[in-house]
């Protein structure tokens, strides 16, 4: 199934998504607290304001220099262990909303990333029973402000800025992620062309180590690293990011100054 | 005003406690977001549970290294800006919860400080500002483990571990926040004694950093940094964190396997 969340104007609704990703089908009531019933409503895609699928309870847990061309091209050795931060639910926006770039942020790269929806909470879930804890799957820009990465320490600016998280078009439930193209491009040009193959550690495994330090609630969110080719983009460029069986987000970056001039 | 959150056994309720610590009245709801009105009943705080005064929604933002002496201590420069990193609102528990250990992490250590609680949904707030946005003020413990501290990197599992970041005892609305003692102690030996006149970035700088970068909302806490002082803490001991003007606040430490066998 393919879950989205949009507004046809007032408060958000939820909805199936058909296969061609032109159609939904209402449901009655945000799916990973309710169980699934059409309310008989339908909505084209091209009529409605898709929105972040989801946005976490609690928190997003992203994975750091998880694919080894990715932190080669970083200059960073590759961690023994997922590599985890924080990134709070404040930071996510949805398909189609600016990312917001602030003044003092001067170096911004896209990066392209599988995210992984948790569909119950959990604790110290094995890798073996990963599955039965994951709600489904939808693509992510872990927008990053490299100078404020370098400069901080910390990553909670670098990478949990308002509007740094973009989620979506909508959760595919059912899907094999052992090897999905992830890409991403910036005004039509590709950038990057990597699979969830090459990750160092996989989903599985990042639901485990997380869960060994976090009580994992329904609609957290994690992040699962992104491959090579991750570079500047500045405002008024647009970023399109992919993975393989769930489909494409894109975002047009704009200036602090211009989104409060009303430009975004 | 000090307003608690308490339970006597069912769902949680909220209550305004009297100046010496001893009498609840409780109140028709939680004041973040309700009219404060009294229901009438009373209670002893001697004969209900406290619990963490607040939940946050989205997200604590903490402040690394914010007393020159604690810095040192550490063998850390002084940042140019107040440094920040997250934690969840998983980690969060209330007085007298006992901090629970994992396994994999050995080297623990308590910090007393001065949390902040915002009271109204904020973005881009000035210093002379801030005073606004908070609805008050509680104590916490900023548990961490100084080994993941050391080996991860990113500090989300050395600080932001269930049970790592007890609150409480409650929340003080009215306080003259510039020099307060910050204190803590463990099975009764004094540890830390500070003063928040140390620190240095105040509340109100660091209410206009994390909100130039941040939207804050009702319910998020900022963690104010901690004064030198800070040390080992191992299973079976207690450590008590006070701030003048508030309270105290008192966590047993255990280690996960003890808490899985009943003994915490």
């Amino acid at each position: 199934m393919r879950i989205c969340r949009f507004t046809s104007g007032d408060d958000p609704r939820f909805g199936l998504v058909d296969g061609a990703g032109e159609k939904i089908a209402e449901i009655t009531g945000d799916p990973l607290y309710t169980r699934i019933e059409l309310t008989g409503e339908t909505f084209e895609v091209a009529d409605v304001r898709l929105l972040a699928p989801v946005i976490p309870r609690s928190k997003v847990v992203a994975i750091g220099r998880n694919y080894a061309d990715h932190a080669k091209e970083m200059g960073s050795e590759l961690p023994a262990e997922p590599m985890m931060f924080f990134i709070p639910n404040t930071s996510v926006c949805g398909p189609g909303d600016p990312v917001v770039i602030p003044t003092f942020a001067h170096e911004i790269s896209y990066e392209a990333e599988l995210a992984v929806v948790i569909g119950r909470m959990c604790k110290d879930v094995r890798p073996e029973d990963a599955r039965s804890v994951i709600f489904g799957y939808t693509v992510a820009n872990d927008v990053t402000a490299r100078d404020l990465q370098r400069g901080d320490g910390q990553w909670a600016r670098a990478k949990g800025m308002d509007t740094f998280t973009p989620l979506g078009p909508w959760i595919e439930t059912d899907l094999d992620v052992s090897d999905l193209r992830v890409t991403s491009s910036v005004d039509g040009e590709p950038r990057q062309d990597g699979t969830t193959a090459d990750m160092v550690f996989g989903v599985a495994e990042i639901v485990a180590h997380a869960s060994a330090a976090f009580t994992l609630l329904p609609g957290d969110v994690l992040l699962t690293g992104t491959p090579a080719g991750v570079g500047p983009i500045t405002p008024g460029q647009r970023c399109e990011v992919a993975v393989e069986g769930i489909g494409s987000l894109s975002n047009i970056f704009v200036s602090a100054d211009d989104a409060a001039n009303g430009e975004g």
